[in-house]
This record gives structure tokens, sequence and C-alpha cells, in this order.
């Protein structure tokens, strides 16, 4: 099939495991109502570095991921399933989008 | 309670996500009966580098795990929930530990 310029590149909008944790925390952070300042200064990292996790700019080191999800009183084990379903329900989008452009 | 020296430290087998990721990995490597070498190749990393995700010495990266999950024909979402089932697992043992010890 010809591909169509107009068409966004296949892997553009496929998220990373980044992106998909980086929503997870910053999702749970809004839900508890807390700033970024606060869950930064109880995990020990900058503000800044915590807010390049939340929007996926950065990678979060296995450590680090544990302080944020202490001070989020969050299990790591809760933060991967949620992360698994976001990348299912971005799958199952592009699978649909992809069927829709097919017909 | 007063700590008995010969008790494990309550922190040291709980596992990293790096740790139960690299298990992951390494499992369904060997389930598909595969060597590190044909893997690594696969995913252009070294192979001494995947043989240290395998044993949790290293982190991987969102890109390079990506990489590996192709290689394997696997999910990155299921890589994300069967990681969280083996953080699941160790929790509950430490729990049914800690309830022995205490009982």
């Amino acid at each position: 099939m010809a591909s169509n310029p107009n068409d966004p590149a296949p892997e553009s909008d496929t998220p990373k495991v980044r992106d998909v944790i980086g929503d997870v925390l910053r999702e749970e952070r809004c839900s508890q109502d807390r700033t970024l300042a606060d869950v930064a200064g109880e995990a020990a990292v900058s503000l800044q570095y915590l807010s390049e996790i939340e929007r996926g700019r950065k990678e979060v080191s296995s450590d680090l991921l544990e302080a944020v999800c202490d001070s989020l009183e969050l299990e790591v084990a809760e933060v991967l399933e949620r992360a698994a379903r976001q990348l299912r329900v971005g799958s199952d989008r592009r699978s649909r989008q992809a069927f829709m452009l097919a017909a």
C-alpha cells in the first residue's frame, strides 16, 4: 500500500515505556492533588528531573521509581500494570485506525 | 521487635524493577531456546550488555526494551505485566515470611 503523506508515521504515536510510566506517575500525583515540588522533595529528586520523567523525557531508574512510588504510596507493581494497560489501549487504538484506513 | 542478626535485611531481597524485567526477558529467551548472541544481534545491542540487563545489573532503556521485545516477538506491555506479577509474588512471599517470624 502506498503511504499517504498526510498519514502520521506509523511509529510516531507509539508510546514508549517512559511515556506511559510518566503518565501514570503524573496522573497519580494529580489525583492526590500534590505538587511536583512536594513529591520531588520526598523522593529526593529535583523538581525539574521529576517533571521530565512525568513527560517521558527521561528514563526513570528502578531506584528512582521506587522513591517516587514511596512518596505516592503506590506499589511499583501497580505502576507497571497501569503502564501496561496504557500501552495496550494505545495499541488497540492504532489497530482500529489502521483497520479504518484499510477499509 | 529486636532484629535477629540471622534474618536477612528487610530490603535486601526486594527485587528491583530492573531485576524482574531482566528475569522476564531471560525466561522468555530461554523458553524460545535462543542464545544471548542471537537476541543481542537482532536487537543491535552487545551480548555483554544484554546479559547485564537480564541479570538486573543495568537499567534497560525504553528503546532497548522495545528492540529486545521485537526480537523476542513479545509485547512490551506483556513484559510489564509479567514483571508486575513477579514483584507481587516477591512481595507476598516477604509478607508471609514476616508473618511467620512474628508468630
